[in-house]
């Protein structure tokens, strides 16, 4: 299969040498990037997008470019032009998955984002594959390497998040405008991945609930840490028969919690499906080789005609059945009155009470700083 | 595609439910079972062979049965006759492996063996998948959730083995005859099968060193909690350039390892491969439609004419390059006098040393209830 690369980066050069130390897989023709400067004297790089798009024969456009524009453009044209697309772009595709899928099926090709989910788990792989046999009815876990080698860092070193945020940036862990990652966003876009690949139900990003670790303290920390617990980042998705709950919340695992033990900046994330029950995906959850794997697979799968049924069907995002005892960190307790189970200075733990109870609860309090997490029955 | 049921126990019943209900993928033309009385008045069940083989245009026989014959005889006669086959039997599979390949090649057919590790883990699947892209240099994991389950159960509940064995039996987690499991054969047969999905190497099961958990006692796992691990059976494989180490082992992890906490039942797998690193997989180890998930994913693959290759190798086994200080309780202590690091009463922890160099030394001890495990480094 003939495909061009665009971008190369991080993933985009690791792409390009697992695909030229394997020729049987097609040949990549062309690379485009940014500053020619950068990449030596293969002579397959080009600035220019017309001599990429330009290929002769050209079956499949590999985007590892990042960000939203002019990726999107590109993907556009590639499935305009009957060209298949493969994406490492989670940024990008959960931002136009709709218009990308329609496009792509408008012109009989597809668009695989194996990438786009832990890297280096065969997630988005064994979503699918599931679904031969099972319905997939919930997923959950952690989903940001990013913050989990923060979180991870905060509670084996004792540091504050500002430490561990440093030190994940020196470690290449984290980038310079850390935002997409403390935030949740990427968590965000990777539940909404997910959910389309494991429920073939397309949710809008913006509306899964979605809380970070920005705000969380050392002391947040050690109140885990006393309660035998440990708290991870976690991206949940379950589906009902006429929505789906899905969210991006801290939350306190119990340590015996397979979950918990997921450290550094490892991915693991579980299915729940009819037959198999629940199964348990652990690996890197980012880096150049993994990411670079599973863009290759899926490259391989495409090549074979692997069969891929993406039937995506539009559902309410409704958490009202999301229910749970709230760790709240606020200089607002007082807010919580009514509905605390114990309020500890600015500790604030609730009684069982639905998700919307809280976020109105939150509406009230107005703080910025507030650290919130589910803490797990 | 048109197949018939050799055997409809616990996994084959879950087969033929799965299949029922999923007729896009074909049907189970004839289904053989020992006692035509259970098995209500499903016209397909018959006890006899022959009518079982006569069926026209069979394509795939799906095995079932378990044990090493009549199994065998029958998955030889269906590569004979140009059928794939799709076996649960790990026993049979790991004790006549080369044969059947062999055949299987000849005859242009396939045999497929997803449930027959990991049941509810896409293991095989995933060790063959890695390969269209890595070299699958290593893998480790619990491997057998019989002494899993007993393990946990003796860890959680302070018990015996014998309660604990009691409890896995009452439970439906241990056969009445509960040797191949709790004597290590079982996870050999599986060791076996992994070295031939991820190496391409073909060991006899014989050539496996195989350390069961008989004889472990409540002592010895109170002396590893103290130590702050647990003891788990791991089964273990690695690739050199000329032979492979494989091994069947007790092994005190530490309780910060990802598999110490795959508890209860559940089996636990890694496999370090070339760019993917270490990719984790959690699941059921058995279990009606986990397992049964497993032999229905297997007959899809053929179906969709999915890529296996299986191109084994015979490769020496040779473990001169697993080293580490060992645990081993026994009446005779004095025999390891001079490698001993500690001798508290009949408790050993011996100084690092190569496994054949300890295995001298089990020699001599010549302890009928002797327990030993590797103290993870």
């Amino acid at each position: 299969m003939k495909s061009v690369l665009l971008g190369c980066g991080t993933v985009g050069k690791g792409v390009l040498e697992i695909m030229d130390a394997h020729p049987e897989y097609g040949r990549i023709a062309k690379v485009l990037v940014r500053n020619l400067k950068k990449h030596g004297d293969d002579p397959r790089m080009t600035d220019d997008p017309e001599a990429v798009f330009g290929t002769e024969n050209l079956e499949l456009v590999i985007e590892c470019m990042g960000g939203l524009e002019p990726a999107h453009t590109y993907v556009k044209r590639a499935l305009e032009a009957g060209c298949h697309v493969v994406t490492s772009n989670k940024k990008m595709l959960a931002a136009y998955y709709e218009e990308l899928q329609d496009l792509a099926e408008k012109n009989g090709c597809l668009i695989r984002y194996e990438a786009c989910v832990g890297g280096g788990i065969p997630w988005i792989h064994e979503l699918i594959r599931l679904q031969r046999i099972d319905e997939v009815t919930a997923f959950r876990g952690i989903i940001n390497g990013t913050t989990n080698y923060i979180l991870s860092g905060m509670t084996d070193n004792n540091t504050s998040f500002e430490e561990a945020l440093s030190g994940a940036q020196e470690a290449g862990y984290a980038e310079a405008d850390p935002t997409d990652d403390i935030d949740g966003y990427d968590a965000r876009f990777k539940v909404a991945l997910s959910a389309a690949a494991g429920f073939g139900v397309l949710p809008a990003a913006e509306e899964i609930p979605c809380y970070g670790i920005r705000h969380i303290s050392a002391g947040d920390i050690v109140w885990a840490k006393e309660k035998g617990r440990t708290i991870k980042l976690i991206g949940s998705g379950k589906l009902y028969d006429d929505h789906v709950e899905l969210s991006v919340l801290p939350v306190m695992l119990k340590n015996s919690s397979l979950l918990a033990g997921v450290a550094s900046n490892l991915n693991g994330l579980s299915a729940v499906s009819t037959t198999l029950g629940t199964s348990f995906y652990i690996g890197q959850g980012a880096g150049r080789y993994p990411t670079a794997h599973a863009v290759v697979q899926d490259i391989i799968g495409i090549g074979e005609g692997e069969r891929v049924t993406e039937h995506c069907y539009s559902m309410p995002v409704d958490n009202s059945a999301l229910i749970g005892c709230w760790y709240v960190r606020t200089v607002h307790p007082e807010v919580f009155h009514d509905a605390a189970e114990i309020i500890d200075g600015e500790t604030v733990v609730t009684r069982e009470m639905p998700f919307h109870a809280l976020q109105e609860l939150l509406a009230q309090c107005n703080d910025p700083d507030l650290f919130l997490a589910l803490i797990e029955a």
